[in-house]
This record gives C-alpha cells, sequence and structure tokens, in this order.
C-alpha cells in the first residue's frame, strides 16, 4: 500500500497530536517534514518521531516536493494566508479550523483553493467521534425520524489564555464552532437564525471583547428543527462534551466517556470515575480517524468527509452569532 | 394530631389525583367534600373514596362550613375567579397553576386573597419531586457554588388535544410554567429576559393560535446565569424530565425515573425499560407530597413552600414568552 | 367490591409493614383485627390505623368470625404451631417465611393445612419485587432461552441482633432462605445439591453456632444450571439486592433501585445516591404486591403465587445449605 | 533512551498482537525478530511490521545476540519447555499463561529461570486493565478495609475450537486461570481450597474430557476471604468481564467498557451498544500496558509485577480446581 507523505505547518499542541498519531495510528501515511517558526519546536518533534526532515519557514515545506498534502496547524489568524500558499503550491490540505477569522478571508481562500483544484478537508474532528458518528448513522439510517431539535453541552475545564485568545477570533469562532458544525451535520439542515445569549461569570476580562464564558445559543434551521447549545469555559469536572438529537421517532444521544468503568460504593453513595480533562484526551480516537479519513480520500481522490464549504459555514454561523451576541437580538444568516 | 378538613373543586385528572392521595397518603388531612359541574363526577369521586358531601356547584363547597381549606382544581381560565371566591368564603387554598390566564387577572385574584389574609400556595408539584429537591437542597447548601446555568428538557408524551387547549392558555402558561418555576427556584434569582423559539412539527394546528409544539427557551437572570428549556409535546418514548444545574464548583442533575431496574442484554446491546407515561405516574410521589406541605402549613399557619408570587411570576414569564414566540425578539420583564 | 377481612398475629416490624399496606395500599381488603401477645403493641397498632379490635392471644383472633384470613407475622420458631392452630380454624393463611425451624415441622403443619383445605402462601415477597417479576417474565417469554446461571447478591446493612437471631433458626434460614427461592423461582428447576461456604469476618458470635456472616453458595439444579449466592450481614452502604440471570439467548439482570435520580458531578467524579438502608424501604412496594395477591387469591379460591411446598422446599435447602456449612461438602437434597 | 530488544516466540493471535503492540505502543522496546515454526507466519508478521529477521525454529530467534528478552507466544504444551531452553540462553522472558500444564512441569522451568538469573514476567494482562488497576489501588490504600469477598464473571463470546483445546490444559487453566489471578492479587490473600460446580449446556464434547462450559467456583482465603467466580463459554453478547470487591468499607466494582457512549431511547426503553467481543479489543489497551511494564522491569532490572511464582500459583490452583470438579468435593491446596 503506498503511504500518503504529510507535512505538518505548526508542531504546537494539536499539530503534535496530529504528527504522533500519523506515525502510530495512521498506517496509510507518512510524516516526511515539519515546519514551525519556532524551528527548535519543529526540530524536537521531528526528532522525538523518527522524521528526518524539518524547517523553520512554511515556504520551505511548501517547496518540499515530497510532501504531497499539508496539515495547517498554526494559529487560527494565519490559517487563511497559508491556505492560499498550501494551495498554490499543489498540496491537498487538511486544515485545523476555522479556515479565517471572517467569512470574507475564508471565501477567498477557499476560492483560491477550489481553483488550484487541490483537496482540502477541514478539523472538525468531533465528527469522527465514535459515538457521534454512531448517532449520525442513527439519523442517516432513518431510525429517528424527522429530526425536531438537537442539544449540545460543550464545557472546557478552563478559559483560554490571554495570549492564545486574542489570535482565536473568540469564544465563539474558536470553541462554539465545533458545536454549530456538530448541530447542522446532526440535523442535516442548514441554519437560517442564531440566537445568543451570554455572561462572564468566570473570565471577567473577556467582557472587555465583547466575549462572554457562559453562553446559551438557539438556533433554528430552514426545515423548523431547533438547535440548543450551552457552553461554558470552566468546567471545574473536566472537560464536558454531551450531544442529544432528538426526533419524531425517538432520541439518540451520546455522553462523556470515562477513563475507566469502576464504581466505588460506600455510605456516601455510587461514584464513578472524572471526566478526561480535555481534548487531547477525549478526543484522542476521533483525531487519528480524521487523519484516516483524509488520508484515504487523498490516496483516492476522493471527496473528504468535512469539506471547505462545512468550514466556511462554521464561520458564518460563529459571525452572526458573534453579532447576536453583542446586539442582545437573534441575527438572520 | 387534628386533620385538615379539606375540598376539592373540580375532580377531573388532576383533581382525582389529589383526592386518591388525600386519602391514602396524607395523614394530616381528610377529604370533607367535592364539587363539579358534572355532579356525577363528583358522586362518583365521593363515593369511591369514601367521601359523604358532594357538590354540583362550587359555592355550595364553598358554604360548607366544614370545609377548612380547598383545592382549585378546574380548568386554568376559571381559577381567578374561584380563587376570589375562595377567599371571600375565607377559605385556606393550595390552586393548581396557572393562577390565571393572564398577569393582570392573576394580580387581581392574589390582591383579594393577601387582602383576606387566607394563605394560598400555587400546584407546582414538581418542586417537591425527590430528585428535584436533592438538586436544590444541594445548591442550597453551597455545594454548587454560584449556579452558572440551569437545563431542563420537558417533553410530554403527546399534544394536548384542542378542547383542554383551547381553556389552558396556550402551551407556554400550560406545560413550560413548570419549567420556568423550576429554573427561578434552582438558580434562586429572577428572570429579566425571555427568548423563544418555535416550530409545529408535531400538531400543525397549534400554529393557527400563535403557538408551537417545539420550543427553545433562554432565560436571562438578574445575576448573570443562563436557562435553557427544551420542550416538546410529543415524546413517543413518554414523559420525559430531567434537569441540570451547572455552576462554579460543579453540577447536579436529575434524570428520569423507571419503573423497574431491569437490564437486558443481549446481541444488541442493553436494554432498559420505558419511562413512565406521563405526570400522573412520573410525579405520583410529589403531589402526595406537596400536598403534606400544603396541610403543614395549613395547620401550622406556616408559609407554603410555592406561593401565589411565585405563580404570579410564572403567569409573567408565560406572557413575555408569548410575546417573544410570536415576535421572533427576546422580551424584558 | 367485596373486601376480604385480615387479621395479623404478631404486629412486630413486619407485621405492623402488612397492616400499614393493607390499610392504604391493598383496596381488596380490610383489617379487622390484630393480636400480639404484647398486647400493648396490638392496641397501638389497632389505634393508630382505626382498627376496632385488638388481642393479646392468638386463639381469641382464631376464635374471630369477622377474620376470613389471617397474617403469621411472629417470630419463626411459633410458624408452625400457628400455623396448624389457623388450619384448624378454617382460616386462610400468608405465613411469612420460614414455616418452622426444620422441615419435618414444616411438613406436618403444610399437611394440617392441605388436610383442613384452607389457602396457604408463603412471605417470599421478593417475587412481587416489580423488578425481578419482569426478569421472571422475560425467561418465562422464552426471551433468555434456557438459563444456563443465576447470581443473587443479598446484603443487610448490618447483622441479627443476638436475642433475634436464637428465634430466627439462623442465617441460612432466615436470610438466605429469600435467595434459595429466588434461584428456583427464577431458573424454573429444583436444587438438587448445594455447597455453602462461609466466614465470620464481621460477628464473630456467630461462630458459637456454627453460623457465618459471609457466605458464597453455589446450588447445582436438576437440569444442570447452577446457581450462586453471595450474603454479608453487613454492607456499610446499605440494603444491596441484586439478580442476574444468564442464559443461551443473553442475560436479564435487576440492580439495586435509588431514592432518587440525582447525579452530583465534581472533580471526584460522578456520585449517584446511597441505597435504601433495609427491607422496608427497598421492598416496600412488593410487600403491598404480595398481599393484594393474596387477597385475590381468597377472594377468587385461586392458588397462591407462592405456595406452601415453596416454603418448604426452601427450609429444604436452607437444612441441606448448614449441614455444607458445618462439614464443608456439597450436601445433596 | 535506550529501547529494549524484543525477540517473540511464535506468532499467532496473541503473538501478532504483543507484536503490534510493541511497534505502536512501546516507546521503551523495538521488535527485534519473530519465530513461528509456520515461517510463512512469521515472515509476514516480520514484513507488515517493518522487522528485519524471523525464523522458523526458536533455537535461531533464542540464539540471535540481538535480542535482549523474549515473548513466548505459542500454545500452552510447549511453555515449559520454551522457558527452560529461553533461561538457557540467558534471554529476559514475558511469558503467555499458563507457564505449564501441571504444576510439577513449571516449577521444573521456574528453578531453571531463577538459576539462570534472568528475569520473567507472566502474561496475566487483566491486571494491567486501567479499571482493574483502579480497583487495586482503591484496595492498597485501604478505602474498603479488609476485604471479604470477590465476585468475578468471566464470559467468552464462543467455546474454544477442539484443535486448541486439546492445546490449552482446558477450561480451568486456559480462561479461569485469569480469574484465579485476579481473585488472589485484589484480595492480597492465597487461596487455601477451590470448589468447582460445572454443567456442559453449550459444548457438549467438553464433558467427554471432564470438562465443562459452565462453571462455577468458591475459593476459600487464608484469612477468611470468600471469591466466587462465573464462568461461561458462550455468551451471545460478547465478552463479558466483571469484577466486585466487597469489604468492611464498602465496595469497587469495575464493569465492562463499552465501544462508545450512545444511548438510544424509544418506545422500547434505552438501549446503549453491545459488548467488545473478545480479548483483543476488550483488553486491547492492558496487553500493551502489561509490555511497557516488562520493558520498564528489564530496561531497570526491577522485579517484574506478575511473576514466575504467581504463573505457578495459578496452575495450582486451576490443577485443584480440575479434581473438584471432577469429583464433587472441595480441594484443598
Amino acid at each position: 500500500m503506498r503511504r500518503v507523505k504529510l507535512g505538518i505547518i505548526g508542531v504546537g499542541e494539536i499539530g503534535t497530536v496530529h504528527a504522533t498519531n500519523i506515525v502510530r495510528d495512521v498506517p496509510g501515511a507518512e510524516l516526511t517534514a515539519v515546519a514551525d517558526l519556532r524551528v527548535e519546536k519543529a526540530r524536537e518533534c521531528a526528532r522525538s518521531l523518527g522524521v528526518t526532515k524539518f524547517y523553520a519557514r512554511t515556504e520551505e515545506l511548501l517547496a518540499d516536493r515530497d510532501v504531497e498534502a499539508v496539515l495547517i496547524c498554526t494559529t487560527p489568524e494565519s490559517h487563511a494566508q497559508i491556505l492560499i500558499a498550501a494551495a498554490a503550491a499543489g498540496k491537498n490540505i487538511f486544515c485545523e479550523k476555522p479556515l479565517g477569522l471572517e467569512p470574507v478571508e475564508a471565501e477567498k481562500a477557499l476560492a483560491r483553493v477550489e481553483a488550484a483544484g487541490v483537496l482540502l478537508q477541514v478539523g472538525f474532528n468531533r465528527r469522527f467521534d465514535a459515538s457521534f458518528k454512531r448517532i449520525k448513522e442513527h439519523i442517516d439510517a432513518g431510525k429517528l425520524g424527522t429530526p425536531h431539535s438537537v442539544h449540545i453541552i460543550s464545557r472546557d475545564p478552563e478559559p483560554p489564555g490571554k495570549e492564545y485568545y486574542l489570535l482565536s477570533g473568540g469564544i465563539l469562532l474558536d470553541m462554539t464552532i465545533h458545536d454549530f458544525d456538530m448541530a447542522r451535520h446532526l440535523i442535516g439542515d442548514e441554519v437560517v437564525e442564531v440566537y445568543v445569549a451570554g455572561s462572564t461569570l468566570i473570565a471577567p476580562w473577556l467582557a472587555e471583547h465583547g466575549d462572554a464564558d457562559t453562553l446559551a445559543v438557539i438556533l433554528k434551521f430552514s426545515r423548523g428543527a431547533v438547535g440548543i447549545i450551552s457552553n461554558s469555559c470552566k468546567a471545574v469536572f473536566g472537560y464536558d462534551q454531551r450531544v442529544e438529537v432528538f426526533g419524531e421517532r425517538g432520541m439518540v444521544s451520546a455522553t462523556n466517556p470515562l477513563p475507566d468503568t469502576t464504581i466505588i460504593v460506600n455510605g456516601e453513595g455510587h461514584r464513578t470515575p472524572p471526566l478526561f480533562h480535555f481534548f487531547t484526551e477525549r478526543y484522542r480516537a476521533s483525531y487519528a480517524e480524521e487523519l484516516r479519513s483524509f488520508v484515504d480520500s487523498v490516496a483516492n481522490g476522493t471527496k473528504p468527509v468535512v469539506t471547505g464549504r462545512d468550514g466556511l459555514i462554521g464561520i458564518q454561523i460563529a459571525t452572526a452569532a458573534r453579532t447576536s451576541l453583542r446586539t442582545g437580538s437573534p441575527v438572520r444568516l
């Protein structure tokens, strides 16, 4: 079996997750090169995983003829620009969310990607989570009938650091965008209106940026279903990620996986273990699965499961949501 | 122990639940008389429970000197008027929700109740559910820290019949009012704004009344917490009633009780039993508990756990919610 | 509907449970008289439940012509003798387990009951538990196929007091007898051999009586299924009562019901409530159900769900089990 | 970090599991060579994992100076002999259970291993399962107090094939040995007596070998605790592996992990997914963990977590259990 040759641009937290997964859990690929402006990071990542080539500059990696496809894992504000450069270099692309900080920027990048005829998959990894996949299959098989509502609870264990926050595009674009994508993925319909209520109960400094740490979102879908998203930037009990879809013939949901199945029973009751702390543990398997899917698409020339358009729509909803949060009124898309 | 003498006005479904509970599960009370415009209903209820007095007319029961306290269990549109008559007769009052169909009507009735100096408890029975009580105790004990959000899922097994619907004040006043009350009860704060999105995916005729069968509600509380309510008029799997409160120090939730604890395991997975079908089964114990609490208040002259003001606020939120559903914009209270 | 007139002999803990249930939850019966050697107990029970007749002596109650059926709720060592007297008086009989302290004694009593042609139901209340009933129905409907094994975990919250213990016939006859009955009820076959291992890890004084507080039992059934019972006299977390039946087509089990459905989540994990403390809470509904079943049998002349033979077989297995515990070898029945 | 060089003898099902784990999930080791009498198997395994050396004969691999430690993954009847050869070759050894088919054989091999001064770990992989490890930690931390009983349910999805069975030493040595080890590991005490009841309800041909497919086992421990094991060779719902330890201060248990966390709700109830089918899926992580532990021991010269003595005791209990099954009487160790 031919192995697809991958290069990673940006080996921070998520880039390192992908690098490790490629080496261990993506049999159809090999990691050919990594790049990071912090060249020591690139060198260390390459060394620890037995990768021979590492670069400081994105351009160098894009110029490497051995690299067939790149993973864009830099900070969000640089995504659109690197997308354009990677498309120009003729590389197939896996890009972390969001594609850009504003719809216009993302649209422009997508146009270049399409013009270049390269393949693009966007990093909505949660679609590849085993439980959420089974929910989707259940719905697609018609077992739920018409979906009437989707509920997503999505809570981080800690608010973002300020430095990261300022590059991220805000909570709705960085965190809630996953939930927007999951909602439309599961309902199988497009959002026509979004309303957001929010407060700063955890990180008051977010208020200075017109942002919130505690969010409640209602989505209206074109065929009448409703979506509800509840976010918090700080769940002291760990990374809380649950989905429930209700419909004509019943309900299907997925709760948090736990690190083990123990139950401790004493006079205070029954106790099961704490949640996983954050995404690298909770979604570990989904990250490997999304790359296997990407590598399959590259190898076989098939359409990626998560398209550039999915990435763009996520940004559009997040942008409308930000307007709703700031104005206090629902916003049409 | 002295037993408080009760009379019930209206022995339809809920009146009969109360009548039976008084006889079986409220040791501090006795059922002295029942009244119903459909006098055959009153006679049958009295006969089956060994109650000697029954009346066709509310006035007759109110004139009965043996009756110390009355339960108003008629259809919603008559509540305010009977409240006024019962207060005038000097009876202590337990009144089913809602107190009236509009805030003004309810306010007027409450003023008369206060002027008469009689005691009034409103029928938000869910506050007496064992699980929801434990959630409240957990929060009141400070174990959750500051509450940040409350999520309520509340689904009926079937939409209301048209005839009942037209007397009920609509879905938000009849059904969601319980959730509005639970949300403010658990958060321990007042709602300042409400937003509702709704669709008619189940009972299209509701659209003619500006109403919906699938509802998503966001409540903003004065101290920044948010409330989320999800309603459906038709869950094919039974009466679905769940609550989750998230806060500074963790989370506390209550799910649906099941009729038994069996698990059937085969090649298709693990299966637990279906939910209870509707409120008379699912909330059976809470109805008895609310009457024991009412009877205690009457016997001891203490303030009821659910006050007339709680009843009024529920109507105010429901009325604002109806406006939001119809206009598509959030409404301040 | 005619109401069956009941008398209770012995109003200690279990007699009082039955008395209260008859008054509140057995519509087809009325409690006509109670008797207890401690006449003050009888008087108090009668007074609190509005029963007019009470007696100090069993003979008086048996001579009362108003009483159609009696409940024998005295201490175990007196059961056989009262059974004979009640049969002689022509009363239908509900008798708490065990029917006697030895098989011979019980056989003699049963012979008299049969000769008198009165109806007898034995107090294996757990057969009437909603969950265990559903397990039985599942098996009887053939959904499990041939049963291969049954596992019963049955733990008390506290060891018996010495005084009660000396009248009870020992742990195997008093406590494990319920599990023996449940095992043969669910497997639908008879036990041919029993092996018991036991220790005194909780109440060392039991060793003086050749008894144990920690027991592991294996039952062999005539058609090859095996039964496993695990007992403890002291579970610090409450009354632990679970059943699992495994067979050709899968498994069906029932776990402990909990007082409410709350889940408390924090950094230490997820916590559900403690178990019910003991049988009066955990099996409350089953006691009422067994009496409704008994009253139906009396009213309609139908065969009781739990027969005298079931009661006898329980004693036979318990007696063989005691021999196995003492000799260390399996014992054939 | 130095990587420990491993060779695998026997690349059937379990050998292949280990080979794959070494390459992917044991960073401290590398797979240097594989051997299998079926040389095509060895070649294919080596090729697919990028291993350069493969052998048909065990002796060749043992003579390979690059190999520091070997994994013995052949059929059970050959273990003792290969242990002796590997010890003679001075290799550190990881040996799959059982060490031999009879205690005498295993003792002899152990003596040679000790004399050679090489390190030996036995393949009781379940000790490395995340849930069972947490149970052990809970007990070792004293949170359970004195353990009173341990319950193990262990069911395979299918009975063994006859060919494999004849080389395996029988159900008790091949399957139940894991449960014997787990019971003494968790109780922290030694078994002094074993009693086994068994039937052939699934695979009648097992009766010809004095064996059974449905087993119930009681273990007596030296300090009074009891152990209960329930085995079946065919659970139609998958690989069922549960443990519960009960003690002075409560209980700790572990149930089966599920492939995902979905719950499907409809009128028939709530359904969670089926179990994993067999050990390669259910215990996948534990196999990698046991090898990381072995490699740590080799690299640091520390005592293995599972010793040769543990392996021997497992065989001793299994042998006594076989006698009990055949004679119908408990057997002292």
